[in-house]
């Protein structure tokens, strides 16, 4: 059996060997060692990294692992709830490639089918809430509740901002803590609110906004009657309703748009998304009309194509954080598009009927538990509820619960007098006996007969009348068979990893093998609670150990917080880091943040959020960051500096040579440096970011650490820390590990625990040297196309030895002044070909970034290249006049296979437009629809499943 | 969550109404009752069935099963390896419905994919076996022994024909029992042999043939000239020389074509596919040239399409069973494609180096073992071997099996003094360490070091030189990320349930749930030895009690065998036990086997091997038996009469009303009543054959029982017989329950234990209600189908009621009359509207043979009802000359995308072509070739992979 890096890596010795030859080096090694400046390179490669093990061997230790964490039955609730994911959608979805390797649909012609489900995950979390737009998905319950918090407070009119925000007492204890770290960051004041409270002319002073969760995390349902009188004087001071609302108690419960919010925020976990011990799962956000262009995080609207069909794109992206920049008002990016396609197809699968279906037999489930305990003198607390019981046992908590635990569930302990229990699909009337049974041990009596019971818990005024999941998307699919066939229609109309190569800059579209992929769907893995008690997730935290331990290993950083569930929000706990580590030395006023020109949008975002001043620092024309500038900057705001943020290697591709000379000046005037670890792929086995200056980076599981895209996520972003940052890090008050309690940015402790088997299978499988390899791999692979590619497109930077990093830079700017053709013209060309576009004028306008990652083999690079140069001399053709600017292959991309049965009025074959290479008939990828007009669609806005007629 | 029957069956309540009024009926129930005729049906649903159970319980069920095997150290072997399945292989093969739901590739036009991995096996078992031509898999070891057993027959030139056969004493124990049953089935009589035998000029006297087996099942390699010898002395009498050789020792051994073999058999279940406790596998059967003509099974081969371009479809098809009927050679139907495609992707992944490396290491870790075996006194008694070492153990055989399984090791034991132990790809220097330490102990010695030695155990002389798998194909696809493409874009290139309808008539394509599926991959399923100790099979063995149970309940039989592999083998099974419970009466001379003219021609090729004389009894104009005949040929037979087979319903797709006559007519004369069960699926909760006049039936398991059709198998054929016909089923003598030891017609006890939790499941997740629910609404279905396309096309047999049964047989002749267009045509011209076609031109030539099964659904239904009404209108355009007859979309079908790019010379647009429905651009499919000529093919055979060039 090969070792597993060598079917990592697409290439071997002898097309090393060509490609070394065609670059004009004599070693891959010698090539990277030439290209990582002297000043930070390793000499060793770091110790602390596994043997690398073979497919079979990292599986068994996986099921060691697996074997350490036990199943039980949850009744914790608090927000995770057992689902069952329907098989054909286990299998089809989060099982196939074709779904998970494929990436955010920036490129929308290519995307139709994650398209198409991302509206209908919009359009039923619309239905559902009762609200009139809707994103496509949040990172979690928590972080939707910080963005809606921080919506609010935008969608205020007050002259002056006001500061304080109402929050509910009955509220999830994580999604306070979430919301605690992020108004912190901005300073934003929480104040605490019962729905019951009496309220005052100024209780909404200075209040943008109040925060109501339903039901509540006792489970209580409150009357009407307060909810709307709290709603109507939160409106009549301008400020906003936020809620929290549990989707499948929206099936029963009069929905927060019925109810009067501007805002709903929550989860779609239990519609099918296993709880992988808190994550990954989508969070939503649905706002009403009016505040649409306020949405954070990405929007999927209709639009229409150049023939005028309808199509599906992205709206509105320059709301957006990567447009924004320090203007940003979230600093989202990386969503949950695989969840919110499994959630969304729970929904599809079911659709209203067997939703409504689904929320009552649970809701009838905890009726019966209600009437069984109540009989035993175990009381629930609240009169209306729909499947969580909040029970008095005096003093008989831990009992209660231990017990509980001998019938094998467990359950949620509030204090030492209350124990909250939660019913969800998988409970059965068994579950409900043992429980009951259980609690009447705790206590001393008799157990309870369970009994199926009559009546509802939920008030009748708040008894939910609207219709939802009424277009009929959510009614066609109901059997397996036309099922499956809408997946796969779906997946057919997408470009993803496991068609070709996805070349996008700074994104490292790597091989996501089938063996990291396996554990994910393990029962061990996927049926956690992530408030499960500490003995029941050995496994996992064994696995999180290892994982946090090697990744710190092969950064050089002393500590690692696997908690940040997207890079996004590794960024903004590296910088609240910071912002704590000065203020812990009585330097709290240290709030300027530096970025070069050339950096990420969430980069300045994130500062923003951490309640920064981004100072931007120039870049010299090679893209390195601008010595004399970034001296002088730090010269103005000495007292003030709190950090620089770094991209290494740059977004530019090379490495700065000069980077520990940057990282010293910073530190010289009391700055800390954030080194971003977008490319972290073009350094493992050379340098470490914690040795040649970092003091704190976020790494990005889903680039260099092989968690799958997704098609847009779910993502990873842990961050890596030096020591005297460790303190800082994010922390989490229901940490099987104890620890910190403060500083949570995601939901859960551990973030998005079920896909860490797979960064943790790839660097087992891999070992220190393997992933050396696959730097090598990859830094050869973007100097080869660089090399094939320069005569036809300049190519933007070279570091000082010639050659790029992991990734090349081409102008296509020259190519625009001669011929007319754009980056735009080219990415959509490429389709035609059979590849997905680089990176489309990113860092700079109007070039093409082009990552091309160890796992593509020398063919299929060869084949880009070809292609490349093949539409350079399409270029050529039009910039010659042979072809007329408004008709050649070039603007008509991507050409459908529709197109080809019409008339045919372009100066060019058929053939030419869809077959243009050799061999291009074979797994020839057709585009669903032809060019789309974003701006139309921006223009007539949609967002959610337009009539079927629309279509035709 | 909705009950599995309303996943599994297409059409809804709602559905079922329209479909209802369309054909005339009040109710499903009274449709069905109305059809099946009063004399068999059933008042009641059967006993004896589970209670339906959600996807969730069910998984459950089966996990508990899981846990009840143990997972050993497999040392086994005889024939069964423990083996690592790549899991891009695992994922994206075995695991995706695009591979598993395919059907036969009888339409070549949308099989290339599958027919492409084929051919890949079929080159790869050429290779290793040194010969000229393989067919596409055998259905194990033991069969492809049988059935090169028979085909040596078959090749001897002997004008009267010798009956005596070879067979090497060294020849596993099950591969034995499967040729005693086979050549007493014909009246061949085995003779034992070993290879160093004296032999005089009478040994190949009346012999047609020899068996040697390379390596031995005691692990020996015996010497060259040995062999050598042995093979010039069956030559030079005429007799040929069939080889059994182990594929993975192949690449170190010489092949069996470099010592002369004329024929060589095998498995190829170590190249990746799971034990699974016997199965499925696929196995091989290769020639030299000269013998490709009389191959048994089928074959993949090289021919050209309409447009002159290379095209692979099923080679020599007259050749098959159901073409040669009784004058056929083999009754070899459904393969074992799916496994086949597997083995041969272990080839393309791991190349000629990978594989030698492999069989490197093997053989290393045996020399290593066998070394410190040595050195405490545990001989192994043969100098040469690959894997296996036969050690001398005398007296203490039963202490060596125990002392290995402390620690947690199987092995083999021979005898009182010998036991056997095989190394495979998945041993570890601990398992050697362990086993040596194990034997050791029960020897009383010190435990031995095991050290790696060095040098070979094989002969010098018998060093394998000759190259293998130098095809490029075997090269080219070394990353993972290359392998899951080439998979993903041979997928691409098939047709299969997960895009659409597949209404083959007799083959019941329905749904193959996903959940249904999930445990075949199991690792408790997976790596199972069939020889394991009965203690460690206990959840197997509890599986194979309920679903024989289960099944005999549904068919009203006492008992089941699941040992029967295929259909093939079932009704093999079923005659054989027929001719022995005659023969136990003292009426062992009757062998007549009355088949009706309809009959299915694997029927007849069965009776054949079961050494029956076929006499065909005529039909009536509706299809059914005909009486007078039937009586007639009985009175003639008399005291002959064996047997009559039967299909019930009938192959024309109708219950005939009198059955109860044809059976009783048939029991009066001494006969038994054999019902074929291939149409099972109309009659599941309304009749049973055991009850209504079957002595034997054999089902399959992967029509009515959900187990997929992998493209063309594994199938199951399971064998319901009645009380006195029990003592007759198939036995096997390593049978961990125990029973006959007589009678084996499969390599392993169970047939292919690892897919029977397929069926399990399907009849845990439906009860017996939900199977009844599924007959009401495949018989609705057909009837619906038949409803509406009857103007279109004349439906051939319907039941005295007006109805068909599941299925529906198209007259097609009279459109030829009218238009010229053919059966051939319409079924090209299907693929353009997106489906596959029916059955062609069974039973009745000119026919088109529609089953929609239950899974469809409406939508579906509709859309294939529209297709084929418009393809009537256009052929009526044809006839009516708007086309001309040579020139028109029927005849040019199916359309590639290619053709729409090049000149149009045809009368309709492109548009008519590629896109004849509306709305038929979504999801549409694109066959990569256009319409096949198969004679040139057989003309110019081809039957490996072709140079790259010949592709261009």
């Amino acid at each position: 059996m090969k070792d597993f890096a060598a079917r990592h890596i697409g290439t071997d010795g002898g097309d090393q060997e060509h490609m070394l030859q065609v670059v004009g080096a004599t070693s891959v090694e010698q090539l990277v060692r030439e290209a990582v400046p002297r000043s930070i390179r390793d000499d060793e490669l770091p110790t602390g990294l596994p043997e690398p093990g073979t497919e079979q061997e990292v599986l068994e230790r996986l099921h060691a692992l697996a074997r350490r964490n036990t199943v039980r039955t949850s009744m914790i609730g608090q927000g995770y709830y057992d689902t069952y994911t329907p098989a054909v959608i286990q299998r089809n979805v989060l099982e196939n490639p074709a779904w998970y390797t494929a990436y955010t649909p920036y490129q929308p012609e290519i995307s139709q089918g994650r398209l198409e489900a991302l509206l209908n995950f919009q359009t039923m979390v619309i239905d559902l809430t009762g609200l009139d737009v809707a994103g496509a998905s949040m990172l979690d319950e928590g972080t939707a509740a910080a963005e809606g918090m921080l919506l609010a407070r935008r969608a205020t009119k007050a002259k002056v901002p006001s500061t304080r925000f109402l929050v509910d007492r009955d509220l999830f204890r994580q999604t306070r803590a979430v919301l605690q770290t992020r108004a912190a960051g901005v300073g934003i004041e929480l104040v605490p609110f019962d729905v019951d409270d009496e309220f005052g002319p100024d209780t909404f002073e200075d209040a943008f906004g109040v925060l109501i969760q339903l039901p509540g995390a006792s489970g209580r349902i409150p009357p009407r009657a307060a909810i709307e009188r709290l709603v109507s004087a939160a409106h009549d001071a301008g400020a906003q309703v936020v809620m929290a609302a549990d989707l499948l108690a929206a099936a029963l419960v009069a929905s927060p748009g019925n109810l009067g919010a501007d805002i709903a925020v929550g989860t779609t976990q239990r519609f099918g998304v296993p709880m992988g011990f808190g994550g990954p799962h989508a969070g939503y956000l649905s706002v009403r009309n009016g505040l649409q262009r306020q949405l954070p995080g990405r929007l999927v609207g209709v639009s229409r194509d150049a023939d005028g069909r309808s199509a599906l794109r992205l709206a509105l992206q320059t709301r957006e954080q990567h447009i924004r920049r320090e203007k940003a008002t979230s600093n989202i990016c990386t969503a949950q598009v695989l969840l919110a396609v499994m959630a969304s197809m729970y929904a599809v699968y079911h659709g209203p009927d067997g939703i409504r279906e689904i929320a009552q037999a649970v809701h009838a489930r905890a009726r019966s538990l209600a009437v069984a305990l109540r009989a035993i003198g175990a009381n629930p607390r609240h009169e209306h509820y729909f499947d969580t019981l909040e029970i008095d046992v005096p003093g008989r908590a831990e009992e209660v619960r231990d017990a509980a635990l001998a019938e094998n569930i467990t359950v949620w302990v509030e204090d030492a007098d209350r124990v909250r229990v939660s019913v969800d699909e998988t409970t059965t009337e068994q579950d409900l006996a043992d429980l009951a049974r259980a609690v009447a041990g705790a206590l001393g009596v008799d157990a309870p007969q369970v009994r199926s019971a009559t009546g509802s818990a939920i008030p009748p005024e708040l008894v939910r009348t609207e219709p939802y999941l009424t277009h009929e998307v959510f009614s066609t699919y109901r059997s397996e068979t036309a099922m499956m066939r809408y997946l796969r229609r779906l997946a057919d109309k997408d470009y993803a990893l496991d068609r070709g190569m996805i070349p996008l800059g700074s994104c490292t579209m790597k091989l996501n093998a089938a063996v990291e992929m396996a554990a994910v769907t393990w029962p061990e893995f996927a049926r956690i609670h992530p408030f499960a008690p500490a003995a029941d997730v050995a496994g996992y935290l064994e696995l999180i150990d290892d994982l946090e331990s090697w990744l710190a290993s092969a950064t050089g950083y002393d500590a690692v917080s696997l908690q940040p569930n997207a890079g996004s929000q590794g960024e903004l706990s590296g910088l609240l880091a910071i912002t704590g580590y000065h203020a812990s030395r009585g330097e709290g006023d240290r709030d300027v943040c530096l970025i070069p020109a050339s950096a990420h949008g969430t980069n300045a975002a994130s500062a923003v959020l951490a309640g920064m001043r981004v100072v931007v620092v120039g870049t010299d024309p090679d893209g390195n960051v601008d010595l004399a500038d970034l001296r002088a900057s730090i010269a103005e705001h000495a007292d003030h500096l709190a950090c620089m943020m770094l991209t290494y290697p740059s977004t530019h591709g090379v490495y700065e040579h000069q980077v520990r000379e940057v990282c010293e000046a910073v530190h010289a005037a009391g700055g800390q440096v954030y080194i971003d670890g977008a490319n972290l792929n073009a350094l493992l086995g050379h340098a470490r970011p914690g040795r040649f200056g970092g003091d704190v980076s976020h790494l990005n599981l889903h680039k260099t650490f092989c968690i799958p895209h997704g098609g847009g996520g779910p993502g990873v972003g842990p961050l890596a820390a030096r020591e005297h940052l460790i303190p800082f890090l994010p922390g989490h008050p229901l940490d099987q590990r104890g620890g910190r309690t403060e500083g949570a940015v995601s939901a859960a402790a551990y973030g998005s625990p079920s896909i860490l088997p797979i960064s943790w299978a790839y660097i087992a499988l891999m070992g220190a040297d393997g992933l050396r390899r696959a730097t090598d791999a990859a830094v050869l692979a973007a100097n080869y196309v660089a090399t094939r590619l320069a005569e036809h497109y300049p190519v933007l930077y070279r570091g000082t030895t010639g050659h790029v990093a992991h990734e090349c830079i081409l102008d296509l700017r020259p190519l625009k002044a001669q011929t007319g053709i754009t980056v735009d013209d080219v990415a959509k060309r490429l389709v035609d070909y059979g590849f997905h576009a680089p990176t489309m004028s990113f860092p700079v306008a109007g070039t093409l970034m082009v990552e091309p990652t160890e796992s593509e083999d020398l063919a299929e690079l060869d084949r880009f290249c070809e292609a490349m140069i093949a539409i350079r001399a399409e270029a050529a053709a039009v910039g010659a006049g042979e072809w007329p600017s408004a008709n050649n292959p070039l603007v008509n991309a991507p050409h459908t296979a529709a197109a080809l049965t019409g008339e045919w009025d372009h100066p060019y074959t058929r053939a030419q437009a869809v077959f243009p290479a050799a061999g291009g008939e074979t797994g020839k990828y057709w585009p669903p629809v032809r060019r789309i007009d974003g701006a139309y669609g921006d223009r007539n806005l949609v967002c959610a499943c337009p009539p079927v007629e629309s279509f035709s």
